[in-house]
């Protein structure tokens, strides 16, 4: 091995950029405006006692070239979040789900990402239609009855760069903002951490002639900051912390707490995320969640004990602000 | 904007490691075994005289730490490869469908990558079962019927990372090899050209507390090499090159064909890579290949008329070769 591949990790000492700098450098997507008009025609359509939340879900992308060939991804199918979007339309809540392109949807979870298909699912009925096969037939049909059943109170918004999340985060945030309590932020999906900015970025393919490459990315801004100090200050903010090395879990999650002022950071291990997550709160000790292995090969998701004890928490809150009102 | 970030791709003259250093330094798959007696089971079930395709699709991902929580992707949903099989089937071919998991897939890849996913599709029949709602039936049938009439002669196997494709390439490759000029490999999968040894990786998430993160990354081998010339040496290759600068994209292309010793190089670009390619062959000038938009946006792929000129040429070169024999 030569010597340049000795050392891959070289973090440099450097201040991360200012939130609203990014936004200036960077162009927004596409479904922006849509997502605006949709946001406020969907809420304005709901019960006004109904809870709000914005479940963020998938991972975000990063460009490494302005015509993107390649890119760096975040690990995430986008299971948290489906399944934890379930669970708040079961409780009652209006749910935006913001999620990556072509991730794992509420409901549909359970058939988009397997090998045999859609295809795999249906067999001719014979009268020149379609139909799911039999051994699949009642599970189908339980989800297909709640895919319908909440359709009023799901509104589905897709992101798939950083940039795209960010700016949509940013934009439904605002308009969240005036519900103040009755809104929560379930921030699920795992956003890069660092990014090449779009004017230091190759303009096509790198070419691969010229032996070893080396990538400077630049870290991303912490946008919790603005979130809660500034665009949506009263609402209920979960964020997530997924890490690998135990040790750094719980000093990382209340570092985030300290530094952003919101109200929970639910923690969790890569290799145990599926049956263990730490509700981690400013003046508490960690509070654990788990579901033995059992029921987690039975089918039972823990987002089901998860989003229970949020929004246990989440109606505290309400009520503790409008207290102090 | 910080100095760090002003250049952020330093190109470093290095030669790329051998091809067999790569195998030894890095984990095999946890399906190669299973794909290697799969393929042998499903190779002396078929018709000796059919000719077999290897259609490789999707990108191949790069992790940046052992305990995968980011990586770098290649841009690719599939399509190109997925529709491909499709008409190679069509055509009377055996496909061994080496595919990036979650990526589309032949006839489902019409469902697959869609907002409104499975569940969008169907609704309740009435007798406690669940069919494909009228206005998808007649696509939905004829496409079921297909998936149906194929399935014995289609093979799917699914990679994420490079070093799962590179070894099950190798593997599927030294299976093929013997049945000579009677394989096609059709290499349309975006295969990473940079990657970081597993020994040299992170192994834990790269905290982003500190600043910039400078990447050092490898340069893949090249492992058209190894495949013209010792896994595969009497089979018909196919490889695909895909730019973004139109410049690049006829030298590039006559280039590999120089070094590697294969038959053809599909050439396309980014933006038109949907209705034009180029064949681009030694002694010949780029043999031009598109379809009018208006066709395209009818559903016509583009794939129907390359899969037909390149079958056309394995035919020519299959006989060529038996009269040398």
């Amino acid at each position: 091995m030569s010597e340049t591949i000795e050392v891959p990790l070289v973090p440099v000492e450097l201040k991360a950029i200012d939130p609203d700098t990014y936004f200036d450098h960077n162009q927004p997507p596409k479904n922006l405006q849509w997502a605006h008009d949709k946001v406020i025609e969907f809420i304005t359509q709901q019960d006004s006692n109904r809870p709000i939340a914005l479940v963020t879900s998938g991972g975000t992308t990063v460009p490494l070239e302005n015509n993107t060939v390649r890119f760096v991804d975040n690990f995430s199918a986008g299971t948290r979040g489906s399944a934890s979007a379930e669970q708040l339309l079961a409780l009652g809540y209006v749910v935006i789900f913001l999620y990556r392109e072509n991730s794992l949807q509420p409901f549909n979870r359970h058939y988009s990402h397997n090998s045999q298909g859609m295809l795999g699912y249906l067999t001719p009925d014979g009268n020149g239609g379609v139909k799911v096969k039999d051994e699949y037939a009642i599970k189908v049909l339980n989800d297909l009855e709640l895919f319908e059943k909440y359709k009023g109170q799901l509104l589905q918004v897709t992101f798939t760069t950083l940039s795209d999340y960010l700016f949509l985060l940013r934009e439904i945030s605002l308009i969240l903002a005036p519900l103040g309590s009755r809104s929560m932020f379930y921030l699920a999906a795992a956003v890069s951490d660092f990014f090449i900015p779009s004017h230091n970025m190759a303009e096509h393919k790198i070419q691969s002639g010229t032996g070893d490459l080396t990538l400077r990315m630049n870290q991303v801004p912490k946008f919790l900051r603005p979130l809660v100090k500034n665009w949506a200050p009263e609402c209920f903010v979960v964020s997530f912390k997924l890490e690998t090395d135990p040790d750094l879990l719980a000093p990382k999650a209340k570092y985030a707490l300290e530094k952003y002022g919101h109200q929970i950071v639910v923690a969790n291990l890569l290799n145990t995320r599926k049956w263990q997550v730490w509700l981690i709160t400013k003046h508490h000790d960690p509070y654990l969640l788990q579901i033995p292995q059992q029921e987690l090969e039975n089918g039972r998701d823990i987002e089901q004990d998860l989003v229970a004890e949020l929004a246990r928490r989440h109606k505290q809150y309400i009520s503790s602000v409008s207290e102090t009102q």
